[in-house]
């Protein structure tokens, strides 16, 4: 994750725009807890982060670590990177810390597990526990699979949000010294051809470690691995090379392919790296990236990796709804790698895709209490699921064999002001609208609106701020923009941000208000022609969240798989349902076709298509549909995103 | 495999039925070579079975033996299971022999292999060269994934082949001694709750040694296994229960779940334990599985086992056509299980869906040159696919390091003859049609007939028989039957079958002669309305042939992905085409409608639906559709078996 402060954009379109893409510090950024984001971050550090802190100490993570200075006797748990489920933690409690000043209530525990992480390390500074724990294993000898570098990644990450949060160096003392360790191992002057991770992640880290201690090593090093990564140097296993993203050289590799997640946090890698060197090849490669995944690999919730078959992407537009793996990491991986993105290009497609995975395919990861998690997203649950696979449950899990997504959940969360705005003393921007409060020098911007239920955000601008740009979304259409009063149409530029001039209204007293108003029709989304998955059915789409059809909300004895909806009839906007934390519902019409009496066949000549036995006609009926990252929070029953449409009654 | 002798059919619903569903020796029928099933046969003996005998030894799995002995210093080589490939091909050249009479050219390659079992065997009979080859390992510990008695089903099912084809009684003195070890640790005495394979095969090689030595220890061995099974017992790794078929007792296990080879090797073996002990409610349960199978999880091909993941099943009706997994040793079980289904009912759609996966999912597994083989069977394939998995490449591949498919399909073609027919001397039935002659007690039957390319089969009866029932496929409308010139509707009765007479033509002099006409229009089959993965499309069959479009086949500059069906204008038949050993292809209409210049995105709203742009304006092309079994013999580019329809084109 990149952190706040200290990012350069040196990519950035023009002066102006480098100037209003400058990341803010997290504690100048306030989201307001009555509204989605500010509510999602209170439930994130009243639930679901007291959670993760308790299933560090009963899965075993904890353990794994006192038995390497000798204080539990316990055996090993968990897959060897289970050290990195403590590590995003640490991270999660810290941004947490920056987010809500005051007692800190977990300062005890991280004080506690930084110690522990202090009598674990090695004299040489290594510091992981699976090898450590394991007599016949030793540092760095499988570089395919030993997630050494990845759980340092990690490290890294939770120390800098430490010390930038705090001030505390105590966990940076530990990262460093394990970091310097492999900048000896690994850094440019290393002859390791495979002198690099089977999974992704240290890139980043070391980028932003360069950024937070200005040793450039630690970049040198980063680049390193990624120049000499996709040679094959690491070796098959159980999984072939392009799951390690070790198949094709990095600038070569312009098709999202392989494990999903390696596949994003590796590009938010490189990205991180390009921006730092300003290095056109590496971004050309990202944004042929850029458009594999979105334009041909990506849900309409914005989720990625589309097998559960070694957690890939698939082919281009193979894109199942019942079997989306859709990896909540994957997910998050997206989210970073398209702020960095964001950062480099200034191109509002990326916070488009941040919002639309933030809303949805991340969204739908946590139950409504918080404490419940897919690893998985799928866009439907079919009627007679069986949900015994932790990967493919009928409802959300407590916890996983393979924890990695909810710590990595809590510390998205807790620093989701950090990618609201970006901008300096002159000119700012606005991402993402959430209630709240953001300082940006002596300017203070307050957000009022129920975003993102609604679609007018009002803005008051107080200080001396001379430009602000608003995003506005590829969805919106007709957007329109008030200042002061004087209202006209909010005309985006080519890089989708509409542009308010500040500095001219300097005889109004009081602070600027700005009225931005994003019409939020429900669209109906066709799938690309390509996606065959879900030929003949449409999505709904309201703002940026995507919905979804829930058994629950069917009358007895009609079946899911049997409803086609009406496009002839617009959907319309229903009330929120509080106990789903839904601020909107809608409301659609739908035939039910029950599909009773047919042969036993799963093909059926076309001569034998006859209406449905007497007594089960086709009938009509309202639909009403949730927002899909609320499916799930009423039991286990069937859900689906698309919906096949009516033939009879299509007016298409 | 069920051998041809010795089959009892206790279950069979009259005196008539049982006595027409006898099998037949092998050698009592022989294919034409000049014809489908015959020319098969050939490819399979002069290509196919070379090729796998050639691989037994390159692959380790002869070395795996030898190492036993002392006679070999490689390493072990392969899963721990490979010691069954040499066994399903020892099975294929016993049946080559009945099959082929004279000079046997793989007689000295059997005797020493057997001479190899024997060396390699230990005093107590135990026989595995993995568990064996490993000082780490010992017998019957794992038996969850050890595999120690599938590979005794296999060596079992190898020499009742060689014995029944040859008399040799060498190899069935090897299988015996493990067959009576695995009695005296797995009988009924056995108090051993986990004592059951967790990969299925042993139940069905243990009831045909029953039948074959008359000792009835075998068969209650098998019933005791099979009743053991489902609780748990084997315990879980990197699998769960439902993979190992250990989710749920036999007797309550109606839905087919979990991995699907194993699931139809288990059903395969419990429909021959079912049978040899008139056990109803065990029938009653494969009724059910058999529904679930056929009705909402079987592919159009007759492929089987939806899911990469753990090779399973999947949900009801979740059936996607790229990521169709329909594994070769999936179609090939399943074809064997409805055999078994066959016998034990008289149920002619068992014959049917025998016949679906033969010319279907079986077939394609195979090039044209015999020589390459599919281990997953998919109905589509897209540009840009990722050909680089075993388990998903572009074009067939000549080997596996899970090589269980190319000698199971070796075994399986060599004794094709044993399914065509069954019956007594007074009344048989014929049940696949393939040229060539048929000897039931005094009577011969001359079968001529290029079907499944042709739907006319004539019948040459000669001698004593006096009834024959004839299979009327459930896809064949129309049917008609002509008798010594005499013409007639074909009317089957419930179980599928139309029945001549023929002891009535006393006063005919020389073989009756039976003509059945089965008509074979080009059938447009639409998807299940609850298979969402191949809405809004259809798949063309003509009699039991499923067609798909190539690439090849497509005018250049037009993607597979881009074409759509017109289907008001109804497909035609074309020429033969001789190099994809292809009887008959098929002429369609098509309307292309290129997917270009739309906005980066897999989800686009109804709106921004507008033509194409100028100079890539839909346009119709004709079609040609191959035979789904012969596709991927030009090279690797797309195909697809169901076929979007054009939605303006659409006369329905």
């Amino acid at each position: 994750m990149v952190r706040v402060h200290d990012v350069c954009a040196p990519a950035a379109p023009s002066a102006v725009a480098a100037r209003d893409l400058t990341p803010l510090p997290l504690a100048d950024v306030t989201l307001d807890a009555a509204h989605e984001l500010g509510a999602w971050q209170s439930l994130n550090r009243d639930h679901t982060l007291p959670h993760v802190i308790e299933r560090l100490e009963t899965s075993g993570v904890l353990d794994n670590l006192r038995r390497i200075p000798g204080e539990s006797d316990a055996p090993y748990r968990g897959f060897n990177f289970a050290d990195s489920d403590l590590h995003k933690t640490l991270e999660a409690i810290a941004w947490e810390a920056a987010r809500v000043p005051g007692d800190q209530p977990w300062e005890a525990f991280t004080r506690d597990a930084t110690a522990l992480l202090a009598r674990a390390q090695r004299e040489d500074g290594y510091l992981d526990s699976h090898v450590q724990g394991h007599p016949d294993q030793e540092p760095w000898r499988d570089m395919r699979w030993g997630h050494e570098l990845y759980v340092l990644g990690h490290l890294i990450q939770a120390a800098i949000a430490r010390e930038r949060a705090t001030g505390a160096d105590d966990l940076m003392d530990v990262a460093r010294r394990f970091a310097d360790l492999a900048v000896t191992e690994f850094g440019p002057a290393s002859t390791r051809a495979d002198g690099y991770c089977g999974h992704p992640e240290i890139e980043t880290a070391l980028v932003e470690l360069f950024r937070h201690t200005g040793e450039r090593a630690y970049l040198r090093t980063a680049l390193a691995m990624i120049d000499r990564r996709g040679t094959g140097a690491l070796g098959t296993g159980p999984f072939e090379s392009a799951y390690h993203q070790d198949h094709t050289p990095v600038r070569e590799s312009r098709e999202a392919t392989g494990h999903a997640v390696r596949q994003l946090y590796l590009n938010a890698g490189v990205a991180d790296a390009a921006a730092e060197t300003d290095d056109a090849e590496l971004i050309d490669v990202l944004a042929a990236q850029w458009e594999s995944a979105h334009g041909a690999k990506a849900y309409v919730t914005g989720g990625m990796g589309a097998r559960h078959k070694d957690e890939s992407f698939g082919d281009p537009f193979e894109l199942p709804p019942d079997r989306a793996y859709a990896e909540t990491c994957a997910s998050i991986a997206s989210f970073q790698w398209d702020w960095r993105m964001l950062l480099a290009t200034g191109d509002g497609r990326h916070a488009d895709a941040m919002e639309r995975a933030l809303y949805n395919g991340i969204a739908s990861s946590t139950s409504v209490d918080g404490r419940r998690f897919f690893y998985s997203n799928p866009l439907q649950l079919r009627t007679g699921h069986d949900g015994t696979s932790e990967y493919s449950p009928s409802e959300r899990l407590d916890w996983f064999a393979c924890a990695c997504c909810p710590p990595n959940l809590a510390r998205l969360v807790s620093s989701l002001g950090a990618y609201v705005a970006t901008g300096t003393e002159i000119a700012a921007r606005l991402h993402l609208y959430g209630a709240g409060e953001i300082r940006i020098g002596a300017t203070t911007l307050t957000v009022t609106t129920d975003y993102p239920w609604d679609g007018r955000v009002d803005i008051a601008v107080d200080g001396p701020l001379e430009s602000l740009a608003l995003r506005i979304p590829a969805w919106a259409r007709g957007a329109t923009l008030e200042v002061d009063g004087r209202g006209d149409d909010a005309v985006a530029g080519s890089d989708g941000y509409a542009r308010v001039a500040l500095g001219g209204h300097a005889e109004h007293a009081g602070p600027r208000r700005i009225t931005l108003t994003l019409p939020m029709p429900v669209d109906l989304l066709d799938p690309h022609p390509r996606v065959d998955a879900v030929r003949g059915c449409v999505a709904l789409r309201r703002g940026p969240v995507v919905f979804c059809l829930e058994q629950a909300d069917l009358p007895g004895g009609v079946a899911l798989e049997d409803v086609r909806l009406d496009p002839s009839v617009a959907p319309r906007v229903g009330p929120a349902v509080a106990s789903l934390r839904a601020g909107v519902t809608l409301h659609a019409q739908a035939v039910v076709r029950p599909a009773v009496g047919l042969p036993i066949a799963t093909a059926l000549p076309r001569a034998s298509r006859t209406p449905a036995p007497s007594g089960m006609l086709p009938g009509r009926i309202a639909l009403r549909a949730i927002p899909y990252a609320r499916w799930a929070n009423r039991g286990g029953g069937a859900m689906r995103v698309w919906i096949p449409v009516d033939e009879e009654g299509s007016a298409t």
